[in-house]
């Protein structure tokens, strides 16, 4: 009934992550009643995006670069090294401001059910980055869910033969976290890593 | 720090409607992700959509064709026109799949906080149409909001002298709507419009 070119716009943005059918026509709607100031510079974008961006060769993170803004920032402290499962979390870390170290771009986690095996992340070149560059420390920067907390060991078995310095983030009571809120797990953890003041 | 590219589209797609920052990130970091599934057609659609959808010479609905694709149904009943506002409230009305008539859409509302005048609505198109074409009803559906009800009182003292029978929705409690959770002004025009069973 509805002209097919709209429909499947609307279609594509609602399978978007984060929009459903409501929100991807609305959206829709907007870019083209902004056409000149939404739609055209958000067209041009994208294509930007399409053909410039890759993952860095060194550490998989997005840019135009190669290396990437990162690996070719001089001012990074090159002794250690931040491995973290996409780019969003490598984002993450980046807007907190406190880490000044490399990082490694997993690209995923170890997942049995969705079939992610070891061979589908990036985590050969992780192993030969760290036989040939002297890193003090490797950060095992892993979400705290199950899928995470499995990548965390098995890398971790992979690089504590090396003798380098293995960490990962700690656990506890998020900032602002209100202690009645907070899930069984967390607040034991929290109370088992509690800290003399 | 980050490169502008992949910046300037987060940032164009977190001026959209629905969208923040964190999840315009998310969303293109999706799309760079799938490349093939996702961003590629994506950029098509808009691309087409930005050359072929234009605003029907007719009604205002939008289309790759003029006359749309409403306004060139044979099975649409012309005697009856629904005023809307914007093209997203088309679109409800045809989800409903009730409405069977002809529409009118106004590409606004009048607003004195946002300088929208009777001259910058699709006001004057209706006119001439209602002059022109012999409709037997015009529902003005507009929203129950401030500006909504203006443009309502507006319009239809316009119409009013050329004899039609101008309506508008009811207003009441909404289905499924929990009469304790409904706002005094809502609660109080249902009770006033109650019907006898």
């Amino acid at each position: 009934m509805m002209h097919t070119s709209l429909d499947h716009l609307i279609q594509l943005f609602s399978k978007l992550p984060g929009l459903g059918k409501r929100s991807a026509e609305r959206l829709v709607l907007h870019l083209i009643k902004k056409k000149e100031l939404a739609l055209y510079p958000l067209i041009e974008a994208l294509q930007e995006t399409a053909h410039n961006i890759h993952p860095c060769s060194f550490c998989g993170c997005l840019d135009v670069r190669d290396p990437c803004f990162i690996c070719s920032d001089k001012n990074r402290d090159p002794s250690i090294l931040c491995v973290v499962q996409d780019m969003s979390d490598l984002l993450a870390f980046e807007r907190t401001g406190s880490f000044h170290g490399l990082y490694h771009v997993l690209g995923g986690v170890l997942s049995a059910l969705e079939g992610v095996g070891p061979q589908d992340l990036n985590i050969q070149k992780l192993l030969s980055k760290v036989q040939k560059q002297k890193f003090d420390e490797i950060v095992l920067a892993t979400n705290a869910t199950l899928e995470g907390q499995t990548t965390f060991h098995y890398l971790r078995d992979l690089l504590i033969p090396s003798g380098i310095k293995v960490t990962r983030l700690a656990f506890g009571v998020p900032l602002g976290g209100e202690l009645h809120y907070l899930d069984e797990g967390t607040l034991s953890t929290a109370l088992k890593a509690r800290q003399v003041q």
